[in-house]
């Protein structure tokens, strides 16, 4: 076998040979339980080849595997060919997740080695639940003996945003989290997630590909503030940091060194610490052992981080600054699809991709995308996270659906939107998905619901339009979105797992039906809708969604006989809104053609 | 205060003084977690005056408080009166539970005396977990001092159902559970459920008003099975039950006497059973602790039983005779709303409720209603659970809504139907809730759902129309109905709480949207479904419900406008197979008025 990634795995299994370990574990995280790693963190990739924003590999003597979901099964299939690594799905009603694998294996006290970096305490917890008898080896950065070239972390200029841009201060931030503290009966708490400590001192970085998050841990007590950041002696810093820093020092914040975290850890009875907060599912395996590796040890209360919930419901500013990065967002996406409907047969996904790239770069205060842009004509859209190729990619022929799911960061908001688009003739089915996952995000779209609604409890109105024709998709209907920070962030979601995290006014989510066929087409539809009260009577108080979102609905494909007149009204009232809007903001050509794309149905 | 339930709480708190106690709670339930208790353990109404199906009573020296839900606020807050007891809400945001309001109180180390024999262990670890530095005094029968004409545990004739009747034999059933012990690694199990009971041994009795239920305890070994119920020499035993002990000792079941149970919890290891399961939330703290009481005491697995599952998943018989019994009922039905339909002014409620029962009585295997029959005209409608007076009740007048909800227990399977009648003209607001609340009962029959989806899940879509007016109901959707057993049974749920069991083919369920307006009217409409697959194919295997109820929906007061097309043609469809199935037993008068009823809308 010459396949690069079968010998790395063999290469992981000497290594366990040598150290007498039956399995080694390696999280698709970072220290910092990150959705997406920074490249020194992209483990998966590495050992795997597999490039999808979730995946965990599994490794023993005698078997390779990658755990991801729905969303990447074909990919992962294709990834993974000649490598000998086995895809296990997840999010499938048979699933069987990692600790229940390993537990199925029957080993008699196996040794299992994971990264202790990049596994949170929740990821050993239920390890340690499913195989009791394991000894579990923590070992950080694991993969350092394989991987000769592996990349340093990355030290990107880090800025603050003020509060005309975020709405609150740091201090604000603080003093309310100290609050929250001393409520706990605590003096401290560990923060370790990369987006919780961007929004509580009101910094971005790029130290992740499409988050603007910093690389950092924060400790907060009641009286002091420690940032651990780069600040080696041994590392150049760019003037935006030094300014930052110097900011945040006048602010009280004591800024040191990302390694130095460790070691503080250790020591937190001598700065009079006795009681520290952490959250169990963010914080890793690495930072709890820190704190037991002290002399004199602090109480560990674990406890939800506060700030997750508290970061979801945006404030008049964030929200204000959102529907400007919306709006702006809304010209490029008609710019970008009126040029489209002109280039049918002539462009390829990927260079309609780096058009609207184009676009988007043209917008004042563009920060880049909030996510990899998803171009995918016909079969590829069947993939709801097809990664477009530079090379290669599927012409845009005049016919069928082509579908664009993209995102922008501007330093007032961001934005994540998805459009179907009938590029001319489309088949029957076609026109029959587009109309149906329409439908969804229209009845989703419309909701009113009592406040103390969680997601879950609402997700079918988006689905059941799609269940009545026996269809359905595998991923969330929507996700919690960030002010200038992560695409994805909780703790709200609307999808049917269990998350009993009630939607409120000011939240902003994503609201996506689809429908997805192998080798046949892909269809989605997106807006970001945000969670507003919709006036209180003896019933309860009520709230619905408004969208933030201002691009037009095609509607030359749609069935419009599968459509409720309350559904047509609502698309029409929608597409008469995108026009009144971004017309005076469009070239009169544009904006002529945008008046024929929003004309009632 | 001479108010007879003042005076009563004055001597519990003379009997909390003598015995050092700060606090009391009385539960509404009985040994058995029962829903409804036999007058023996209707402790609440003695001391309260309370006669809802669901209340929990917390005496203190300063306080007496009735803990019960949106279903009963208006009826406690009539029936407490002069009592002095206060009442507190449940189901509602901002609720506060005994033990946490008990908590809030801020007593040290309160000393609470509660029923050993009607609190689960369930019920008092909750207590525990608010209250951890409470002492907690179980005592069995608390009230015995105080009630001195207590009635005495029922003894109503016991019958055996054949497998004609239920498709399953119980040597069946108790092979299935003695497979489910080996798999928990397990010899043995408590059962003091007593649906769980009736239908393992496919027994049923008349102990408790409604609920063909027989009170007992049931012990299974892997060898050995045990029936603690009335066996006691002083008491004469009728030739049904004599027959019933007979049947069962003949398939190896031991009758005991329903007073051994606590001492043959006492030596279980004497009989071999060295891992005893029992399910926390239905087993009393008395027997409980009659475990450890023993010498040598067994271990104890808490385990969710699996009876209730099983019992919920109708086998092809029990579904046939389900399918019987609501033709039967809804000939009735049709009799009783035709009567109606020329008596308006002529009758009270009451006197329908007679009628209504007559009617039923007719049916061969009638054995009584299945719960009490609510039927409320105007603004007595606005409570869910109006319970019918048999003096004074209010003239069923020919203009406004008249609801009535009730059903029946036949050999052959139980009934829960609502209908809501226009009498005769109504106001506009009744037109559009009657409306609103069968867009939501029609929505919710018409929806398709894949396998795995909880009720939770999907509750949204019964609620969404009623939603979209900022109007709402405050209690669930539906529950779960037995065969010939209880009216409301689990583990399934159509409502808003997170219980993540999923609907599976062969359960039944009630699906009751509804509207209340305290002092006007209320509205509810009723069918039962049958959970049934609707096919499978590449996007998943699709479930829907079957409306099994067989009674028109009155269509003269509906505002057709607010029904979109789907609704019309569903509701069309439904009328016209009630008619299709009713009319050719029915006597050409009714029939030829039920044709008139079910023309399409």
């Amino acid at each position: 076998m010459d396949n690069l990634y079968y010998n790395r795995i063999e290469a992981m299994r000497a290594f366990m040979r040598e150290n007498q370990l039956d399995i080694v574990i390696i999280a698709g995280s970072d220290p910092h339980a990150s959705e997406y790693p920074a490249p020194r963190w992209k483990q998966v990739e590495w050992l795997s080849g597999f490039t999808g924003e979730a995946g965990d590999l599994v490794i023993t003597f005698d078997h390779a595997g990658l755990w991801t979901d729905t969303r990447y099964f074909i990919q992962a299939n294709r990834q993974l060919e000649g490598s000998g690594i086995v895809l296990h799905k997840m999010r499938v009603p048979d699933q069987v997740p990692i600790p229940q694998w390993i537990a199925s294996l029957g080993i008699d006290e196996p040794r299992i080695a994971i990264d202790g970096l990049c596994h949170t305490m929740e990821n050993i917890r239920s390890l340690r639940e499913a195989v009791p008898d394991a000894e579990i080896f923590p070992v950080p950065d694991l993969l350092d003996a394989l991987w000769e070239d592996r990349p340093a972390i990355p030290t990107s200029p880090i800025i603050t945003l003020g509060e005309d841009l975020v709405g609150e201060s740091r201090e604000s931030k603080l003093s309310w989290l100290r609050k929250w503290l001393v409520m706990q009966e605590a003096d401290a708490i560990l923060l370790s997630s990369l987006d919780e400590i961007a929004w509580l001192l009101n910094v971005r970085g790029a130290d992740i590909e499409y988050n603007p998050l910093v690389i950092s841990c924060f400790l907060l007590t009641l009286e002091d503030a420690q940032w651990f950041v780069r600040k080696d002696a041994f590392v150049a810093i760019d003037p935006d940091t030094q300014d930052t820093f110097e900011e945040l020092r006048a602010d009280g914040v004591h800024v040191r060194d990302y390694s130095d975290i460790s070691f503080s850890l250790q020591s937190l009875k001598e700065v009079g610490v006795d009681v520290l907060c952490l959250d169990p599912a963010t914080t890793s395996v690495y930072l709890r052992q820190s704190i037991d590796e002290g002399e004199r040890i602090p109480l560990v209360l674990e406890k939800t981080s506060p700030v997750p919930l508290r970061k979801a419901v945006k404030n008049p500013v964030e929200i204000a600054g959102m529907r400007e990065a919306h709006l702006e967002d809304g010209l490029v996406m008609e710019r970008f699809l009126y040029w489209l409907s002109t280039r049918g047969g002539q462009v390829n996904e990927w260079e309609a991709s780096e058009y609207l790239h184009s676009l988007r770069a043209q917008v004042s205060g563009f920060r880049g995308e909030s996510f990899e842009t998803i171009s995918a004509y016909g079969a590829s859209a069947a993939q709801p996270h097809y990664s477009t190729p530079r090379e290669g990619s599927a012409l845009i022929e005049p016919r069928g659906l082509y579908l664009v799911d993209s995102g922008g960061q501007y330093l007032f908001g961001t934005t994540d939107i998805t459009r179907t688009i009938p590029m001319g003739p489309c088949s029957a089915l076609e026109c029959e998905d587009y109309t149906l996952a329409l439908r969804g995000h229209i009845d989703l779209s419309m909701a009113i619901f009592p406040r103390g609604t969680a997601g879950c409890q609402i997700d079918a109105l988006a689905r059941e339009p799609l269940w009545q024709a026996r269809r359905n998709f595998g991923h969330g209907t929507g996700h919690g979105v960030g002010f200038f920070l992560c695409d994805r962030e909780g703790p709200q979601e609307l999808r049917q797992n269990f998350n009993s995290v009630p939607l409120q006014p000011g939240m902003i989510l994503s609201a996506e039906p689809g429908i997805y066929r192998e080798g046949m087409h892909g269809v989605r539809h997106e807006n970001l809708v945000l969670v507003r009260s919709v006036g209180d009577n003896e019933f309860g108080s009520w709230l619905g969604f408004e969208p933030l979102t201002l691009c037009h609905y095609d509607t030359s494909c749609l069935e419009i006989s599968l459509l409720t007149q309350a559904e047509r009204d609502w698309l029409n009232t929608y597409n008469a809104r995108v026009y009144r809007e971004l017309s005076p903001r469009l070239p009169a050509e544009i904006a002529s053609w945008l008046r024929e794309k929003t004309l009632p149905v």
